[in-house]
């Protein structure tokens, strides 16, 4: 682990800098995967399945029968666990339900603002190694609170050709009917264009590797928004003396196993408690089955020590951490005082995988510094903000006169006149 | 003006198709600039706004005089209208204002959701012709009600290397302390990189021709944030017997003179009344001083013919026009009813040019049928959502074997292992 005394605030970009991503050398890729969907649909579907996936799949979506069976295959513990994961994370986004706002803003102006449902959404959910069923909870519990009409979801096959048990049931749960056997460039492109068999949805959800990322890029470019835009996942932690080292590095450990480039930091206001951090990384290393891929990315991890809460306050909002846990005695300061992080986890019974599953908060963060300018995915993510106006012949008489100088002063002499049509005919009336 | 009877469901796409713009040809340019702003700063701002404004400027930065003189260039008719517009627009997004969400989802388990500011906001005011001092009221105002910490402007020299004074006196109005003298692409990649001169932001807003689009999305892949994608403006009017055919065409022409390319469509259940439309238009459009424009657009535009609301409905949720205006006996149907709209328009005195500068929503809004998956400007725009959750001992033992289950399945133990050992703790205590 690297361990970083005092750095001067100029070097503070540097030694935070996340590891790069070039993607150019696949753009190409995703380009001709996309066309090809966009010309031949299910054919380049399946055709790609079949190459990346290497299974070939006469008909890719999973039927009904296959997601009823999937509930046999998951054991009553972990339904029950699956249960209370949801109970929270309903709780938690129910709760961001927000009302119409109106309000007159000049006497006879009346405007408001509502939310809608986006109506088609699809959502991504990788398979291979780890079956993120985890993140169906995340993306299909606020879908349905929003009221999306459709939502459909994709994921690739394994060897098999078959889904996930766990990802079947969870999905069965969240009232998802529409599941497709397809993953990667091929899936998303299918949800941006529309196939034979795949509907073409205006948002697209879900994490993946980076063809996938690189995938929701381009679809972007043909109209289809994205929930936001990803990089490799990351964790800071603040901690002082009043932490417990044994829990703050099983927490550096748990985003270490995610991959080889996850960012790990921890910064502390004690050398000893960085000390401490460190020899119990060592030990509770050596048993974890990921070891290989942890060990990659606690190599790359920093453990820098600041002199005080200001300083690390400053240098944790230049970061922008997508998940960041607060150990600290001072803990309004830091809660208080966070500007830029995906999502705060306070006190020492408080440990990241609790976001990542159970607690109700959502896991599907902005990750690379996009902490700064982007929201986690929340009840909002599957809606629209519309604004309505209705003004009467009073209001139009109170505000109309603004209209015509503003719209002059702007050239628009048409903008002006749509208001001077209804003010003459006002004054003929009376 | 096209006008069209009864169109089958199956070619609404087709009738209601936008111009497609190629921006191809522009990537590469605009990937230049890009390149030579990162890597020579102002020095390429400069190079770039000499090459396409024609003006030299040793300086871009606008004095604190030359913005504290523009007042003297206002009229004060201008002035008060300027002022009851941004009293409008602060009332209403003042009201979009949202309290801090927080729940207890189990025992022992808080939940909350915050909005902070985004830090460092840009805001892109076109110059040119129309000078479109409106624009900078409806990014500003948000932008201070949320509390960004830094709000810089830029905008285009015009042949004198000056800004337009309204420009100037509507930024000093609402509190904007940097403006900039750039446009175009190197303001864009100024903003999105920073330069000895120009701050580096987190999200950029704003409207501009296609080079500023193109140069907006661009800076989407060095992570900062845009407002929304854009496209040519847009206008759907749906209109009965009720409504006044002079004031519609009215409403129609405003949209028309936008651009060449602007979309203009009126929907109506009553034969009579397009024709009565038809003829308002052919005898407005003759006064306009943008009339070769609007007429080109007018060209282009579509009068609809549909049997009923449910029929009209349902075509215009599938376009999703940025401003939609509704003229018809049943209001509530439609307002009820749109799924798909950036601004709504409600009856006979409520025309889309009261939306653009005074009722008080937001002009800035999502074109080219965005609308299905983006909302227009508002408060939460110059926000991200963060969430935090704090857990107590007794909140981690009734959530924790949930999260040990669940990471298990998913095969991170190292997920798990955070968990298991704050509950062998507390056993150990017990």
């Amino acid at each position: 682990m690297n361990k970083i005394f005092n750095p001067k605030p100029a070097d503070w970009n540097t030694i935070l800098e996340r590891p790069t991503q070039t993607v150019d050398d696949i753009e190409a890729t995703v380009s001709q995967i996309f066309s090809e969907v966009q010309k031949n649909g299910d054919q380049a579907i399946k055709k790609y399945t079949s190459f990346f996936d290497n299974v070939k799949l006469d008909n890719f979506v999973v039927s009904q029968a296959e997601i009823d069976a999937a509930s046999m295959n998951v054991s009553d513990e972990l339904k029950a666990a699956i249960a209370l994961a949801k109970t929270n994370i309903t709780k938690f986004h129910e709760a961001q339900e927000t009302p119409k706002i109106e309000i007159e803003t000049t006497k006879g102006v009346r405007c408001w603002q509502e939310k809608r449902a986006i109506q088609k959404v699809g959502l991504y959910i990788p398979g291979g190694t780890a079956p993120l069923f985890s993140t169906i909870l995340m993306l299909a519990v606020p879908a349905k609170i929003a009221g999306c009409d459709e939502i459909i979801l994709c994921t690739p096959p394994n060897k098999e050709g078959k889904v996930n048990p766990a990802i079947l049931y969870t999905a069965k749960l969240c009232g998802i009917t529409k599941v497709y056997n397809v993953g990667g460039i091929q899936a998303i492109a299918g949800m941006t264009f529309g196939s034979e068999t795949i509907s073409k949805v205006y948002k697209i959800f879900g994490p993946g590797n980076q063809f996938v990322t690189v995938a929701k890029q381009l679809a972007t470019k043909y109209g289809v928004a994205i929930d936001m835009p990803a990089g490799p996942s990351e964790l800071l932690v603040v901690a002082d003396e009043t932490a417990n080292a044994s829990f703050v590095a099983s927490d550096l450990l748990s985003q270490a196993e995610h991959g080889t480039d996850s960012q790990v930091i921890l910064v502390t206001t004690s050398k000893k408690f960085l000390d401490e951090v460190e020899s119990a990384v060592e030990a509770q290393l050596g048993v974890l089955p990921r070891k290989g891929i942890a060990t990659k990315a606690i190599n790359n991890s920093k453990l820098i020590y600041v002199e005080n809460d200001q300083i690390a306050l400053e240098l944790i909002n230049e970061y922008g951490p997508e998940h960041f846990i607060v150990c600290a005695n001072d803990e309004d300061f830091y809660t208080n005082g966070i500007q830029n992080a995906g999502s705060v986890f306070v006190g020492n019974y408080t440990p990241e995988s609790a976001g990542d599953y159970a607690s109700g908060t959502n896991h599907t963060l902005p990750t690379n510094g996009y902490a700064k300018a982007y929201s986690g995915v929340n009840l909002a993510s599957f809606q629209k903000s519309m604004t309505f106006q209705k003004i009467t012949p009073e209001g139009i008489q109170n505000i109309g006169n603004a209209i015509e100088l503003m719209a002059e002063a702007e050239g628009l002499q048409a903008h002006k006149n749509a208001v001077t049509l209804r003010l003459d005919a006002l004054k003929a009336k009376s």
